[in-house]
């Protein structure tokens, strides 16, 4: 099809948006190892999981079955208050780059979380609203699940309590605003109003923070509240089903114009938007139907997949979730106090880890600074500000664009923009002082956090 | 037509995308009254007017016979990447009102810099380029205006000075590193950079700034460096003329569902959004096509359709611009430190005053905590956090759909959402804390200021 065909924005109508999220598991050869009870070390029951998690929830996260799972009506509604969300063909950056590559991206700002966490926070607010509970607690790293959250649960007038990562608390204070505008409360992590947080600020004064710590604070005050659970903006299945609406959105749009991606790519902290751009793709990939190269694209400060083990590991620093199968810096690892706040967990999402681990994906990882370039560059030329997050999946995008300039190839590739950096401008502020540095962990540092961690054969 | 066939979003395809402005003053039976030279209080000449602005938008802002101005093919390039904007029907908020009204608001805060600034920047960066001029000068408010001409500049790769009022400056620092990252040059006006600067800042010590001042020294900046013109973001008819793309596009999703308005709202500050989104409308008024209610919304704190007086005045506080006969404040007036940064403006379009004269048109105030009231409930049912300035029109839009609610009428309102509110969580902030007041000038501090204000028989 000729390139002027495709519009700058491809929208879907109301009637092509998806009715059902897709669970790649569903399609998986080999599923993601199941999660292990933190007390028994065996395969953690429906039962046990839905003191933490809402029942359904719970019910989602464990069922590696179902392929096509109905999103209800209520959510349905809500998504169309900010969805579809629009592939827009980089037309500009192709132009400034002199590629011919063909690019596109799903953008996933266009809401007030300024990210794609909105997809999974109001399903996990409607399940807890449906179960009659009174409010939910989480943890937040660059804010944007916080936000998405915060919203949600205004939507559906329910209790909302987040922990955010103190780096990002003390960059965004905007963003604790924004959520306090929603009705939230908001406690910057470690915090001394949990005993896990007590804890982890003994052993580490002055810590910054990590989402592992958040989530551990948040899980003990979900546990220690009547009509309370805790829900989680990423790494669960639960949240890659649901953010699945990326994906099939992305390919619907991709479709109706006969478009063929040789190339996908996503930033990939938690794995959640990861995943849920993905798990499409990567289900034609299992089934024979189509191939495409995926890349996930993670900082150099904080790098799981490229750097890390694939072992079981908990999922908090505090240790009170189950243990999954995972990539891994280890559960005590706490990166360094880069700018990329949604980045900084120390594992990945099981289905991520067991895609990659399977060779269905590849995985790369970038330096702040390189990052940050692309980040301008693509704000220039497309409009957009772009989270430092999102910037990572940009930075490859352009090197892809960059390579197939050498070659002279017209590949296609799709990259997921999760977001917006509005509330980033203090490291936007770095940047443009050029007092932005790079870290990237040694390896005696990761070998040392990974020896810490419990390698279970399950 | 029945609701349910009317979509949350309208989005026009690219296709129906309007391919020229809109220029109501070709239909105007009673035409804006010309521009005075400060100097000879005569009309202003085409010639003296390109000594500020480029050739080709002093040509637009003379022009009230033209009723339709073709939009070059670059600006409907980068028109694309941002626009259409979608028509939104606000369900949500009709079903939280219980109201009978249907509600629809035009948003165009999907874009980075967060308001429908862009529309006219783009514009005028692109003329100035043909030109072949090195660079422009401007003033910003609440920001939008400078982050909006800030990335059409980087785009078209000119240079880029912003004088900020400096209570804006000062309450969103991050709006002064979007505009760096896109590599403009930002200054708190009063500044001693300049003159005129210098000369308020004696006068006024102390002074949080105003639009008006920002533009004397904007405008002189203009004059002393070679290779430069001043741009401005509102108020002027070259802007209006450009923001018609946003009533356009209005008229034509409405069309499309075949809706007919009986309200359209809109909120004030030079007019431009206001005269923008109107145009349209007006246009049909003006030739019996069509009939509807048009409500201007400006802020008790600076009150120039409801308070202010209609005669010619300077259009900034140094003195230094034509004068334009319009409903004003007097050029002297400094409105109290509110937080819509934007709508605090002396004067207003003389399109819009001469509209409101002649009884096209009806204008309202509304107090600061009533507006924020109306933006929190906004973004809880519809998900978007909008700008104080937007919520303005908001507040309005509501109190027109309860008097709905009261009567039973089935009335169709239409908004204009102007942008987001992201850079504004200091103003949030106070609002949550329960520290916000309401300021209204005393009818002794308008008269005064209204006094020194010239008046001309022309």
């Amino acid at each position: 099809m000729d390139n002027q065909q495709i519009p700058y924005k491809i929208y879907l109508e109301e009637s092509e948006m998806p009715k059902a999220w897709y669970n790649v598991r569903a399609d998986m050869i080999n599923k993601p190892a199941p999660l292990l009870d933190a007390r028994t070390r065996k395969p953690i029951t429906l039962e046990a999981l839905s003191q933490v998690f809402c029942e359904e929830l719970a019910k989602q996260e464990l069922d590696d079955t179902t392929a096509y799972i109905p999103i209800p009506q209520e959510i349905l509604d809500f998504y169309k208050m900010y969805r579809p969300a629009p592939l827009v063909r980089a037309y500009c950056l192709e132009k400034k780059l002199e590629t011919p590559a063909k690019i596109y991206y799903k953008f996933e700002g266009n809401n007030t979380s300024g990210s794609h966490k909105l997809n999974s926070a109001i399903a996990q607010a409607y399940y807890a609203k449906k179960q009659g509970l009174k409010g939910v607690t989480t943890e937040t790293g660059a804010g944007q699940w916080g936000t998405a959250l915060s919203m949600a649960c205004a939507y559906l007038d329910l209790e909302c309590q987040v922990y955010m990562v103190k780096v990002s608390y003390e960059q965004k204070p905007h963003r604790r605003e924004v959520m306090r505008t929603y009705g939230a409360t908001v406690t910057p992590s470690p915090s001394d109003t949990t005993a896990v947080g007590r804890q982890i600020l003994q052993e580490f004064p002055g810590t910054t923070g990590s989402l592992g710590c958040a989530i551990s604070e948040a899980v003990e005050a979900a546990s220690t509240r009547e009509g309370y659970r805790y829900v989680l903006g990423s790494v669960l299945n639960q949240v890659l089903l649901h953010q699945s609406i990326i994906g099939l959105e992305t390919k619907a749009a991709l479709d109706k114009y006969n478009i063929k991606p040789d190339i996908i790519i996503g930033c990939a902290g938690g794995g959640s938007n990861l995943g849920g751009l993905i798990s499409p793709f990567v289900g034609q990939k299992l089934r024979g139907e189509a191939d495409m190269r995926i890349i996930a694209v993670e900082p150099a400060s904080c790098p799981s997949l490229t750097r890390g083990s694939y072992v079981y590991d908990y999922c908090d620093t505090g240790r009170v979730c189950p243990l999954q199968k995972m990539y891994t810096l280890g559960s005590g690892f706490i990166p360094s106090s880069s700018h990329a706040g949604g980045l900084r967990y120390h594992g990945m999402s099981s289905v991520v880890s067991q895609l990659y681990h399977d060779g269905l994906m590849e995985a790369t990882s970038v330096e702040q600074t390189a990052v940050f370039s692309a980040a301008q560059l693509f704000a220039k030329v497309e409009g957009i500000l772009p989270a430092p997050e999102s910037s990572h999946a940009i930075r490859v995008a352009i090197d892809e664009a960059m390579k197939c300039k050498e070659t002279g190839e017209e590949k296609t590739i799709v990259f997921g923009l999760t977001g917006t950096g509005y509330f980033d401008m203090v490291a936007y502020q770095r940047f443009n002082d050029g007092k932005m540095g790079d870290y990237i962990p040694t390896d005696e540092e990761i070998a040392a956090s990974i020896a810490k961690t419990p390698v279970i054969d399950a």
